[in-house]
């Protein structure tokens, strides 16, 4: 009896549970996220080959590649670049300065760099690629103690620590220290570097624009409105057309409610 | 019985739970927090390298890097430091007196230097950083009873325990006791110095201002007043113009409710 | 059965009290306190030099610093300060009698005094600074059976339990407690004594006043309405001021409702 009840109650509950739409997709998303952080976790895993040259290219590959598809992607989704490439096909960039490319192209490469670079510092802070690819091109002799003759593989092997024989152990830590705040000393400058060219470049494209702050803030606005306006008057201008020529070919033609209105909004502008 | 019904009733409180929409924001703002957190926990471990001369670099960075990018970002934040600019490099700063230039200065590296220092305070309140950067120039004579004949490289392998061997080992907790105390105690100066410099920047300001403290309070809601005001009005200029150009262009413009509005009453008003 | 209808009963108060919205913005707020008070506590952790002259500095610094910035916030947040100074700065004083300045000064530093005593009764009670700032000054003939010939340093370090050796740590546990039971009863003489001076204080306050029990309740409540309706009053003409402003710029101006309102109303009026 207890265990009816339950089960009941149970299905009571889940039925409630589900009859929220809202909750439902944020239970999804939540699923969504967990197992795709899962899955990323254990695709991504970075695993050091410790071996020489394969290092090398496996931590460049870790950093590199989803840097590139980073900067790619953020070419891609920019408008900028395919109304530049527009214009140039169409018009053979006549109506264009020099110092207009310049500004565009500098505009789409500015949004596409972020992403990359912030992936480069949160590697480099975390040191685990940057140690894995370049252990093998320690110096031996600069480590006091380190004891000569081993042959260079044995550096390539420290990043994983059970390869290493004990006899070796403390200076693998040494050598591990010592490239982890390499590591990190870079990724901290990187940040600062990049935290000062874009003060400049702010400063820079402020003291050359023609316009004061407030008309800055206008002409962004305008260019939204405008932006906006655009769109959907253009979606409402295709819709118009395309139910005159569907209309030409059938006689008649079968409307949804709101294109009706459209159609009705329209007849009477004009 | 007993345990089905509080089987039963713990359902129907979590059913009740979920079907509040705002608890599900909350708790995905927690468990986001949760992750970012974590994630930056271990991204930006403090890691003492332990060796001389990069420690001090290290802590530097450590220190140096978050505070100048969170300055910069300050300053980028601040609108008065864009409009400084473009009054500059429109009217050449004609309209502006020296003391004027220097009272939005003031207010500005004011603004921009509070984050900083927090976050100095903290480091040092912390005083990891202090401590990895400052134990290689600790004097080894005013340490008694350490013996004598060691080289430099054993101070700065102070902040790491398990580099230390045993027969240093209550050296090295005095050594790191003292640098703590030296952190703590910087930080509290910092402290009280920023309170006494803020209240008698205050007490200056008050002195100096030609305005009562009711006559203070009114500027301050005009000024929030008009900038609002402002702000909304351009907004509805920009958004009529742009109905006017797009207008042009097609023929016609597709407008939502609000636009609408905008437009009616505008042509109302005139 | 009785445990049932309790847990029953409890499960309905607590699915009560989740429907409520203002519960989830308390809960965010425990929440919140909770990981910034955990967060402080790592970072604020009074942790003792154990070395002569320096645990002096630091107990000072741990108990003074942060009184001082409480008794500076609590002058720069009081009204009446920068009253006081506008005061003085436009009209030289002049209206003032000294009783009234007098009065107004010590209703300052009253309200101000409060915040840091709490602080510092509340580290008095802890007993943890003033155990760690006096010990070097005990006097060693004080304690019976203490070992002559000891160097005043092994005094300072009876605060860290793990820097005194196992003779003397009967001793330190009774020094410990010692010192633990003067701190504790300072702090509590400090609340005797500030809860009198209140006391009398209000008694001198009452016993000059010119007015009755009923009367100072009146003037409380005019003064509390006339602040509120003032605020109000001078919130409203700003605003029209800025409407008016910002219509002369644009040729017209875009208003929220409680603002149109605002307009309606004082149109009427005139």
């Amino acid at each position: 009896m207890a265990a009816t009840a339950l089960v009941t109650e149970n299905f009571k509950f889940v039925s409630l549970f589900f009859k929220s739409k809202d909750v439902m997709i944020f239970n999804g998303l939540v699923a969504l996220g967990t197992v795709a952080g899962q899955t990323a976790y254990t695709v991504f895993a970075f695993d050091c080959p410790c071996s020489p040259k394969k290092n090398y290219f496996y931590g460049l590959a870790a950093i590199g590649v989803p840097a590139l598809v980073l900067f790619l992607v953020g070419i891609m989704l920019n408008k900028s670049t395919w109304n530049l490439v527009a214009e140039c096909q169409l018009r053979q960039c006549r109506k264009l300065s020099t110092i207009a490319v310049f500004a565009v192209l500098a505009n789409i490469l500015g949004r596409a760099v972020v992403a990359p670079l912030t992936w480069a510092v949160l590697s480099l802070l975390q040191g685990q690629a940057y140690t894995c690819a370049l252990s093998e091109f320690v110096d031996p002799s600069s480590v006091p103690g380190f004891p000569s003759g081993q042959n260079p593989e044995v550096l390539a092997q420290f990043p994983c620590e059970e390869n290493v024989s004990t006899l070796l152990q403390p200076f693998r830590r040494d050598i591990q220290r010592h490239l982890k705040y390499q590591s990190q000393l870079i990724g901290w400058l990187l940040v600062a570097g990049m935290a000062v060219t874009v003060f400049l470049l702010q400063c820079v494209r402020r003291c050359c624009s023609p316009l004061g702050y407030q008309q800055e803030e206008y002409w962004t606005q305008y260019r939204a409105a405008e932006q906006n306006l655009f769109h959907n008057t253009a979606a409402a201008h295709a819709q118009l057309l395309a139910i005159d020529n569907v209309r030409n070919f059938f006689g008649f033609v079968s409307l949804e409610p709101e294109q009706k209105e459209l159609l009705a909004e329209q007849q009477n502008n004009r």
